[in-house]
């Protein structure tokens, strides 16, 4: 095991990895920027350096200053945590130039996984499935029909240099495509200069469910269950939990066999996600792999009782997984809401400031991952995240209400947070009955 | 289901009470003497009232006070916490003349297993077990060798008037009984007027166990498992933890039935805790029942996933619990230690002294229940806990090491605390080992 390990993050993460470093009796070494000295990390850490000045490029993404401080404080191992570095093919490969483990998967199987054909054509490749579609851009309506009566419909219609919903149509049927084509073309001619336009099955209600998986340096790969991250506010995560009201337990022995191939083809170790929309039908399609932990791994802790980030240290330290798949139970229900010092009532605009008396919230099944103390200053430089409340119930229901009694506890003053909006999300009878989907908030949370 | 429930209690149990409450959607009251106005308990709670001044006979144990409380805000239960009025008949009995619920069994039972003496020939009537003995003072040494050969080496004589070790005299054979008795009776003489004594069976190395039981008022009984509470110091519990490293399934399957057995004798309903004393060679033998919530309640809550107020409170609405015995499983390993102001290294001595900075442990597997925030100022009328620091593993080391991280993360400035104490325990190479006992601080803790 590693006598000493640098955490090349800040905030809850790289108090999380402090956390599990301790228990694991490794000492630890927290990076900073100058504006983050007095962050928790920074003052739960063994060792503290100061590696530049916010922004980040200066410091939390500057490879030299981190690798220099893991050589100066003679740590074995680099914990990157997620965003920053933490896909950074590059910074993983010098890691290992300079006789640190980087505490991931190897740097090729980032870059793999990181260019999003190739990782598409890998999983294809071992079966696992994609949205269907036209393999490219569409030249014709007789090809459009074609495609479309393959996949069946409703089909969208996408721009090739599409984003932001431009370019987009909807066909229920083949009597409506001429003219969604034909639109999607014009919008698409009109927003990108481009009016390639190419077609995928589309989906109602889609899920955003992932599966998590943790590998090994010896190829033993296993799964731990789903997590349902369908709560959305543009492509952010609000709110996601562990199991998902979607997934009985047939989908996910296939989901997770799914993932696992997915995983072995990349030769992947250490922990990673695999990312999947789900219809409503039960059908699953691939979206991408994280070669990283997740902000929401805790919800999966809290039902497998498997602690993730002490598990990538013991990959990363060349241990074998100890734990077999039939080892893994979800027992339970578990719920992350990630609260933020941001404005529901303004367009969730940030708002940095200090925290004046901060007291998480406690008592039976609530855990809190944060990096703030009664006060801290929030600074305007990172995200704005408070805390992670992680409950844990023994069916959703009280999850759902413990997760209600564990906002109203919740205690930062002078802060302006996203918990009411958290707590207008548990009171809403959609999600009370996990009618939950990636447009839920448009949908359903629109007065 | 309750609309009102008022918390007859302070501090962290009183907190507790509430968080159970505010996930059944049940409205609280707090009550409070002058010095606690700024408790936690009151802060949390829906409404507050003062109910006196310090000492707790002039507030928290005073009864009339108290209903007229409860009357005056139209509180439908009572709650009493433990301590207090926890296992006051009298009280228990008012309430129920007021026509307010107690949470807690009836107050017959709690007279019943009140009076020791009484609650020991309940029990031994259904067959569950007691240390042998003589059944009072024994008249002479013929008598004294034919118990001893009765039940067996070592005997323990006792001064029938005795306490705090005096008149205590230990016999290993029959060759060392006459000398035994006679010193005893010399000592009990001089130490009590009386030289009367008895003789039981010697338990070497004892361990307290004890079996969490639940009831409804229909007559279903069910068992939670066990709490190993061996290690004290001066009878007050230090470190609670479930299971017990002494217990297997089939001793737990035989200590439940017994506890269930009392329970069920004496009409019991509601939480409740059979104490047990265990030798080496796992037999046990009944001490007494608690007729209440416990301490260390939250061992079993967190190996169980049973929310124990939250099911009192519901019992007390009279549900049926829909709990069933082979629901109940023990899954990992739960760990509590009670976190005291108090100087360990100067005999325990309280010290009551405003906290500054207040910051709980938190991340995987760690819960806390404390009553106290930043800025808290401790009193001297009550006891001085600060907080229970509850932590979860797979198993016993990983609960072990994580209690170690905990308590390291755990800041209250200003206040000398029992924390160093606790990681000299869970340092010690004896408690690793799992060999625990009653007599383990005096033994394995003393430089």
């Amino acid at each position: 095991m590693f006598s000493k390990v640098l955490i090349a993050n800040r905030g809850e993460i790289a108090v999380r990895i402090i956390r599990a470093c301790r228990e694991l009796n490794i000492a630890t070494v927290a990076v900073y920027s100058k504006p983050d000295k007095p962050g928790l990390h920074v003052l739960m850490a063994d060792e503290a350096v100061c590696i530049g000045d916010a922004p980040a490029n200066h410091s939390y993404l500057n490879i030299s200053n981190i690798i220099a401080a893991a050589k100066n404080t003679g740590a074995e191992a680099i914990h990157p945590g997620y965003g920053f570095l933490a896909e950074n093919a590059y910074f993983a490969e010098l890691c290992t130039t300079n006789n640190i483990k980087f505490i991931g998967p190897k740097s090729q199987v980032i870059n793999l996984m990181g260019d999003k054909v190739k990782a598409r054509e890998l999983v294809t490749a071992v079966g696992v499935p994609l949205v269907p579609g036209s393999a490219g851009a569409v030249q014709s309506l007789a090809e459009a029909i074609k495609i479309a009566d393959d996949i069946g419909y409703p089909v969208m219609i996408k721009a090739s240099a599409g984003g932001g919903g431009k370019g987009m149509r909807l066909a229920h049927s083949k009597a409506a495509l001429k003219e969604a084509l034909d639109m999607a073309k014009l919008e698409a001619q009109a927003a990108f200069g481009n009016d390639e336009v190419y077609i995928e099955k589309y989906i109602e209600e889609p899920r955003h469910v992932e599966i998590q998986i943790l590998g090994d340096e010896y190829g033993n790969i296993i799964h731990l269950g789903e997590r349902d991250c369908s709560l959305q506010r543009r492509n952010q995560k609000l709110l996601e939990e562990s199991p998902s009201t979607l997934v009985d337990e047939e989908l996910r022995e296939r989901m997770g066999a799914a993932a696992i191939k997915a995983a072995a083809a990349a030769n992947y170790y250490n922990a990673g996600t695999i990312e999947f929309l789900v219809d409503k039908d039960k059908n699953f399609y691939f979206i991408e792999m994280n070669t990283r932990v997740q902000v929401e791994h805790p919800v999966t802790e809290m039902v497998t009782g498997i602690d993730i980030v002490k598990e990538q240290i013991k990959i990363a330290a060349g241990e074998r997984l100890n734990i077999k798949q039939e080892d893994v139970r979800l027992n339970g229900w578990a719920m992350e809401c990630r609260i933020n010092a941001e404005d529901p009532d303004h367009d969730f605009r940030p708002s940095p400031v200090m925290i004046g008396e901060y007291l998480p919230p406690g008592g039976p099944g609530v855990r809190v991952d944060s990096g703030v103390y009664s006060g801290y200053t929030i600074t305007p430089y990172y995200d704005s995240m408070i805390a992670k409340v992680i409950v844990w119930g023994r069916d959703r229901n009280e999850a759902i209400v413990r997760m209600k009694r564990a906002l109203l506890e919740f205690k930062a003053t002078g802060a302006i947070t996203t918990v009411p909006f958290h707590l207008k999300v548990l009171d809403n009878a959609f999600f009370q009955k996990g009618e939950v989907y990636t447009n839920f908030i448009q949908r359903r949370m629109t007065e």
